[in-house]
């Protein structure tokens, strides 16, 4: 007993006085989804609307997010180009398998499906009202995430059929974000947001 | 008098019942810092270590997206490549002139260097001790953020070297994030904690 109690002691003072240390691939993958129990994980309840995102590579990374973050679903609508495309894998890494996709030609009959089915409607745009993208609330939940063009954004009819927009605050001179990277900041986001609500309070 | 209350009236219900309305490119140009302005615009104190990542395109984007949070400076470590180059351009859209960088080789001479004028040292990588990046505290100002090549991420020493470490907490099938992304979504955080705990509480 009191042996035992040594032993955890010196554990813990070595734990604490060692460098830390990077986790391994195989320790790393230990923590992850199996692709064979992908189907049945749990996912956050939000479906994201990718409408006329032209880049290739900006697609992948979006399905590579989603990934992460473990979304619903993502619906291509208009000219995004859609997998299998070798460019999108370059940047996707094999998560056009693990992320459920469709696509649908018209963005506006996608967020039409999706109020249907009792979804508030967020575009990440710059708006007249838009919030920042750390002030979503759990009420938002489920939530269609509508993100845009490279160039031009959220086209105007999208944001006025919109329940709310955000937008990620910007303090140099550069107007935005590249896409997939506006993408990822807010829906890790509502990742936190989500699963905080679940499980208690958010960490310090 | 009366009149002026009717109108006012009148122009917050106008307002709360039109629909929501992108903003146009010159109404976000002047929200923004102007070039002339740049070098004398309030930066987060947050330094950013880029080592050894190898893409042209993941470093114009991380100027980018240095621009939007105002970090206060760049140190290009290692292989990654420097500006001018017209791939690094091509995502980071004039942004390597208002993000101010530097080339050092070596990236532990840049860490030494930070630490010795009062940086504390974090690395985003998966350690055996990594704190979700959102919880990061006001007190880790000023922030030297170290983050590492595209496949095998920071290098052992560095991460040895680190005061502490976050990661980007991961529910899917991939190990981990695009770097552009992953940084957008830290720095993000961290715009976020600066600028709250300089002005009040955070939005709810």
């Amino acid at each position: 007993m009191e042996s035992n109690r040594n032993l955890c002691f010196q554990a813990i003072l070595a734990y604490l006085f060692s460098p830390m240390r990077k986790l391994t691939h195989d320790e790393i993958a230990q923590k992850r989804v199996k692709t064979d129990e992908v189907e049945t994980a749990e996912r956050i309840p939000v479906t994201v609307v990718v409408d006329n995102v032209r880049s290739l590579y900006n697609v992948g990374s979006i399905f590579r997010t989603s990934d992460g973050a473990m979304i619903q679903r993502l619906v291509l609508t208009g000219y995004t180009p859609q997998p299998p495309r070798k460019e999108i894998e370059k940047t996707a890494l094999g998560a056009t398998i693990s992320v459920p996709w469709e696509y649908v030609k018209n963005p506006v009959d996608a967020i039409h499906s999706l109020k249907e089915q009792g979804f508030k409607i967020c575009c990440l745009e710059l708006t007249d009202r838009s919030r920042p993208y750390y002030a979503m609330h759990s009420s938002d939940f489920p939530l269609g995430l509508i993100i845009g063009n490279e160039i031009t954004g959220i086209s105007k009819d999208i944001v006025a059929a919109s329940d709310f927009a955000v937008e990620i605050p910007m303090f140099g001179v550069k107007q935005s974000l590249n896409v997939a990277v506006a993408y990822g900041v807010a829906v890790f986001e509502l990742s936190r947001l989500w699963r905080m609500n679940r499980s208690g309070p958010c960490p310090p």
